[in-house]
C-alpha cells in the first residue's frame, strides 16, 4: 500500500527498503546519450543517492492506456516522432495515465536500451505539451530478480513513476509451492525499487500462472506495492481484491485509494466499476480513448443506462482487438488515426485484405469516438 | 431463441426440427420402475409422439442452483432422500430454478439410469411440496451427437424442462476449423431434443475449449436453443452476448427474454448482471441460497451500495466453494446444513481438519445466511 | 505384478483382493441377447462365484491393435460384421492380441451396452476364425472408481482377457497430493477387478495428467496390474518402468514378464525395445499390422540395420495416423482396404479431396505393408 | 545443411545469405573490456567485414553438454572462475561440445553482456586447456528476428560456433498460419547469422509451441541451419526427422552428417541412436559426463547389453536431474563434486535436507561416473 504523499519515507517503511527517491520537480528531460551512459552503470547503487522528494504523479482511478510501441517501416528502428505524438493523443483525449513497455507495447521486442528510450521520449512528449502531471506506468517483469529491479531503476531514471510487474514463469516448476518464492520475488523487487510496484495478473503471458486473490491482498500490504492490474478477466477476483485491500486502509478514499485496483481489458469496464474496481489499463484506449473514458465516466455519474449503452459498443470493438492483439490495434490504428504502422518481425504485416477487415472490425466503435 | 409460449411448434421452426413435445398437464409424476422400463427402448421415437403442448415452466431471470448429487456414506448409493430433502430446502429458499447433472452434480460419477433417478427424484420432491411450477435443467453434454440426444430424451422422460449441453472434446484436434463441428454438433443436438437447449461454456471441463461470444450468439439463433451458462467467467464475453441476442428479439422482455444469459459462478453475480446478464446459475447457492438471491434482488431494485456490500461477503464465501469444489462444497454443507456426506470414489474423504477448514471458509458467508 | 499362470489365485492375493473368476473353457460365446439381460445387474456380484480357472491367455510380448470401432455409414449403429471382419484380418497378419475401447475405438461414443457388444463380437470372432487363443485387452477407464470396476465386469463377461484403465482426471485438481487419489483408484480397480489391469498413460486424453515412472513402478507391485501402455511418448520413462519392474520379478523371462511394458504409438517401436520395453499397442497396426509386427521381428532378430530401415517407413506412416486421428485412419483403411466407413458424429466426415490426403499419406506404407 | 568445409562461402548460398565470417585461428581471446565496448554497437554491421576463413570446429556426433552457469553464492554476479573450471572438466572427460546459456544456463537470467562473458569465459578456459578445437553452441533466441540476430553476432565475437535457437512464443496466437510466421523467423536468422543455426524444440519453455518433423525437414534445407536438439523427447519425431534430412544430404557421412539430430535429455540416448539420432545435448551430462559419454560409446561399439545396462542407471539419474532441474542438479553438483552453488534468485536455495535429497537421487549414478 502506498504512504500517504506527505510522509516522509524515512523511518516509515519496513527493515531493508531503500530510501525511495523520485524525480526532482523540473528536471524531466532524459536525452538518449543520458540513457547510453547509463548502461554501464547498471549496477552502481549512487544513482540512488537522489534527494527525497514527494511522489509528484498520483496514481489514481481512471483509464489507463498501455501505449503500443511505433517501429520505422523499414529498418524496425524505434519511431520516436510517432511514440510522442501517439501519447500527447492520448493525453489530449483525456486519459489519466499511460503505460510503457506493457505486452502492448512489445516490451519482449525491445532491448534495455529502447525501453528507456521509450519511457524518455513519452515522458518527453508530455510534458512539453503541458501534461507534466501525468503519471507513467513502465513494464518492469523479468525472470530474475535482479533484472526486475535493473528495470525499475532504469525506469525511473527514463521518467517513470510506478512499475508494472509480472511474475517469473520461465522455471515455474521448480518455484518454492505455495507461492512462496512469487511472494519473495515481489517483496525483493518491492523493496529495492524507487518506484513503487503494481502487480500484473496475465496468466496468458507467463505459462498460465495466475495469482489468486489471496497473494494479491498479501502482497498489497508491502507500502511500495500500490496496484494490480487484472488481465485475467475474473471480477470475482477483483472483487475479492479490491474488498480486502479497501479494508486495509486506515481511511479509504475512492478518489485516491492507497490500492489501485485496474482491469486489463476494456470489456469489463463497468463490471469492474461494479464490483469495486478503480479503472482500467487497456489497450482499446489506444485507438479508442475517449470510448474507454465516457464509459467509466458515466457509470461513475449514476448514469448506468447510457453507461451500458456505451458498455456495449466498447466491448464488440474490444473483441476486434481482443483476436487482433498488437497486429489488428496497429492496423485499425493505421486506418482509423493515419498511424500505426506494423509490429517487430517475426509478427506479421497484415495484408490490404485483412488491413480492412480489422478497420471494419473497429467501425462501431470508431464512429462512437469520433462523435465524442 | 425460444418460440413465443403461445405459439404453434407447426410450422414456425426450421426444416427439420422435430414436433417439440412437452409434459402435459399435471402427469409429472416419474417413478424409478418407470425409467428402468425405458432403458431398452433408448431409440425408440414413439415417445416422441406425445401431443404438443405448451411450455409449462418458462426459463425466467434468476438463480438457478446446480445442484450437489448426494449419495449414502456406506456403499455409495445414489441417496434419494437427501436429493429431495435439498432440492426443497433450495426451493423454499426462493431460487427460480434447479439443475441437475451439471459439475457439481457429479454427472461424470453417474450411470444414465442413476441419472434419471436423481432428475425424477427431484421433480417429484418440488412437485410434493408445491413447486410444480419450478423448471429443472439436466446436464445432457455428451461426447458423441448421439448421446447427446439420448440424454436429452431421458431428461425429458425423467421431468427436466432444458437440457445444458458441454461442446464435445475429446477428440477436439480433429474437429473441423472455425468451429464448424461445434456448430454443427449443437444444431444437430437442438433440432432432435424435445426439451430446449442452454450452452454451456466451461473450458475448464473440456480441455481448454472455450466457445467465443460469436459462436454462442449464432447458436443462439436456433429456436430450440435457449440459453448460455458462461462458466469461463469472462463478463465481456457475456455483455456481447447478452448484447446480441437481445437485439436478435422481436420484442425484448427483460424478465422474460428469449435468451437467458447466466453467470457461472456467484463471485461475478452484480457484475454479470451490470453487463446484461440475466442470473445466475452458480454452485454456491447449494449453500447459501438466499445471499446469492438477495445479492441479485437488491441490484434489480437498483440498492447498488446494498448489493454491492452483499456481493463482497458472497465473493469470498465463493472463494472457498471454488477452492474445494464439490468436496469443499460438501463439507460445507455437512458442517453448517447437517448434511452433504461425501462424493464417490476416488474423490478423497477430508479428514475432520480439513472438514474444519472448509467451515471456516464457509463462516461469514453462513452467518449472512442465517441472517436472511 | 501378475501371479504365475499355475498357481491358484486363492490365498495368494493381498486383503481384499477377490476370488478371480475367468472364462472356463471352451464357453465363449456370449450373444448381444446375454448381454442385454445382464444390464439390470451390472451391481450384482453373484456373477463372480464362477468357478477359479487357469488364465488362458497370456499377455506376452508382441504387437497389439487397439481396435477401430466400425459403423453403419446411414445410422451409425454399430456394424459387428465389419467388426469381425477387421478383428480375424489383423490376426491372420499375426498381430499378438486386440484392444477394444481404446481411443482408436470411440469408446467415448459408445454406450456401456455398445462396448460389450464390440468386445464379444470381436471374441466370437476371433474364436470362430481359429484364434481362441488370442487375449482381448478392453477399455475401461472411468471417473470413477465403481464405474471402472463395473466396465471391467462388463469386460470380462463379454470375452475380455484383460482391461486397459486411464486415470480419471474430471475432478484433478481436488485429488490428494502426491497422486495419493490415483494410486488409491487403481489399487481399488485392481482389487476388484476379475480381469487383470493395465495401466494406460496417456496426457492428452486426460487434461495433461501424467503418471510419472514412480507411480507406474509403485502400481505395479499390485498383482492383477500386469503392464502399462505408454501414449506419452517417453521412452525414458519407459526405460525407467521396464528397469525396475524387471528388478521387482523373482524370475525374470523376456518372453513372459510379469509385468508388460507397451509403446503407444508405432513410430517410437526400436526405440522402445532397445529401453527395454516388450512391444506396442499402436493404432498405426489397424492398418499396417504386418509392417508393424516385422520392424519389431527384426529387431528382436538382432537384424538391426533392417529394423531400422522399416522403422522408418513406419514412422513416416506414423505421422499420417496421428495427424488423422481416427477420422485420418479410417479413410486410409477406406481407400486401402476398402472398409472403414465413418466416425460417429459430431466427428467430421471427410471430403473427396481430405480421403485423397490420406491415401497419399499412408502410400509409402501400404505399398511396404502388401510387400510382406 | 551445412556447406562441404572446404567451399567458399560466396556464391553458394541463397540470396540475402551474407558472407559468413569465422573467428581467425589463434585470435580466440576475448576480454570482458573487449565485451563492455561493443554493447554500444550492436547494429554496427562493419564487425561483419571479417575474413572468410574455414568453420575450424565441425558440429560431429557425440555428447554435448548445456553447461550451467556458475554464480557467487552473495552477490549472485557471474562466477567466471567456476565456469572456467567446469568446462575444463567436461572436457577432460571427453565431450564432444559445450553449450552456453541453454534452459541449463539460466540465460534468461542473463543480460546480453553477461551472456557475452560466459560464452568469452568458456572458450578461454577450453583453450587454455589445449581444448581449442572443442565448439561452443551458444543459445540464442528471443521473440524478436532482430535480437536473435543481434545475440547470434554478440555470440560468435564471444567465441561461439553455432547458434542455438527456440522459436518464438510470446505473441504466437498471432502467427501466421501454417507455421509460417516460424519458418520466416528461422530463415531471416539462418541468413544473419555468422554463425550456423541449430533448432531447439523444447514445447515446455514455449507455452507448448511444438514444431513437427516436417517444419523442422524443411527448415534443415537452409544451408546456415545445421541441427536440431529435441527436448520433446518424441523418438518417432526423431526417427523421422533424421530419416528425411539423411536423404537429403548429396553423400551422407555418419561421422559427420550434415544435419545433426540430438536428443535433449540422458534418459533417451540410446533409444535416440536406435532411432537414427547422432548424440545428445542432455543436461545430466553437467554432473555425469563420462557415464552420458561411456553409454553412447558402448552402444556405437555394438555393444549393446552393456549399454542398455548403463542406460538404465543414467535414466534414473535423469529423472532426478529432471525434476531437480537447475536447481536440483547444481545441489547434486555441490554434493558431489564440490562446487555448483546457488541459482539466480527468485529461484530457491535448497535446504540441507533437499540437498540431502538432491545427492542421493543422484548416488546410483554417480557411483558409476566415479568408476568410469
Amino acid at each position: 500500500m502506498a504512504p500517504h504523499n506527505d510522509s516522509s519515507p524515512a523511518g516509515s517503511f519496513t527493515n531493508g527498503f531503500n530510501k525511495m527517491a523520485f524525480q526532482p520537480s523540473g528536471s524531466s528531460t532524459l536525452t538518449v546519450e543520458d540513457l547510453t551512459a547509463e548502461l554501464g552503470s547498471s549496477y552502481d547503487s549512487s544513482s540512488l543517492d537522489a534527494p527525497i522528494s514527494h511522489v509528484k504523479r498520483p496514481l489514481i482511478p481512471g483509464v489507463y492506456v498501455p501505449t503500443m510501441c511505433f517501429f520505422e517501416k523499414e529498418t524496425e528502428d524505434v519511431d520516436t516522432v510517432t511514440i510522442a505524438r501517439h501519447a500527447v493523443r492520448l493525453a489530449r483525449a483525456g486519459v489519466t495515465g499511460l503505460a510503457t513497455q506493457g505486452s502492448n507495447g512489445e516490451a519482449v521486442h525491445l532491448t534495455h536500451s529502447e525501453r528507456q528510450v521509450v519511457t524518455a521520449t513519452t515522458r518527453k512528449a508530455l510534458n512539453d505539451a503541458g501534461f507534466s502531471h501525468m503519471p507513467i506506468i513502465v513494464g518492469c517483469g523479468a525472470q530474475s530478480t535482479r533484472e526486475a529491479i535493473l528495470l525499475c531503476r532504469q525506469a525511473w531514471k527514463a521518467g517513470g513513476d510506478y512499475a508494472l510487474v509480472l511474475p517469473p514463469s520461465y522455471y515455474a516448476p521448480l518455484f518454492a509451492p505455495s507461492s512462496q518464492t512469487i511472494l519473495e520475488f515481489f517483496n525483493a523487487v518491492a523493496d529495492a525499487s524507487p518506484i513503487p510496484i503494481i502487480i500484473y495478473n496475465y496468466p496468458g503471458a507467463v505459462n498460465g500462472m495466475d495469482m489468486s486473490s489471496d497473494i494479491i491482498v498479501q502482497l498489497a500490504q508491502h507500502p511500495n506495492i500500490v496496484g494490480v492490474k487484472l488481465t485475467c478477466g475474473n471480477t470475482g477476483k477483483l472483487n475479492r481484491v479490491a474488498a480486502a485491500t479497501r479494508k486495509l486502509a486506515k481511511k479509504y478514499d475512492p478518489k485516491n485509494p492507497d490500492f489501485l485496483v485496474l482491469a486489463g481489458s476494456a470489456d469489463f469496464s463497468i463490471q469492474a466499476l461494479a464490483a469495486g474496481g478503480h479503472g482500467i489499463l487497456a489497450g482499446l484506449a489506444n485507438i479508442a480513448p475517449k470510448a474507454c473514458i465516457q464509459t467509466i465516466e458515466l457509470w461513475n455519474q449514476g448514469k448506468h443506462t447510457e453507461a451500458q449503452e456505451m458498455q456495449e459498443i466498447v466491448s464488440q470493438g474490444d473483441w476486434t482487438a481482443i483476436q487482433g492483439g498488437v497486429v489488428g490495434v496497429k492496423a485499425g490504428l493505421e486506418e482509423w488515426a493515419g498511424y500505426g504502422g506494423y509490429c517487430r518481425s517475426p509478427l506479421p504485416r497484415p495484408t490490404a485484405e485483412q488491413s480492412k477487415n480489422w478497420k471494419d472490425g473497429f467501425k462501431d466503435l470508431m464512429m462512437l469516438e469520433k462523435s465524442l
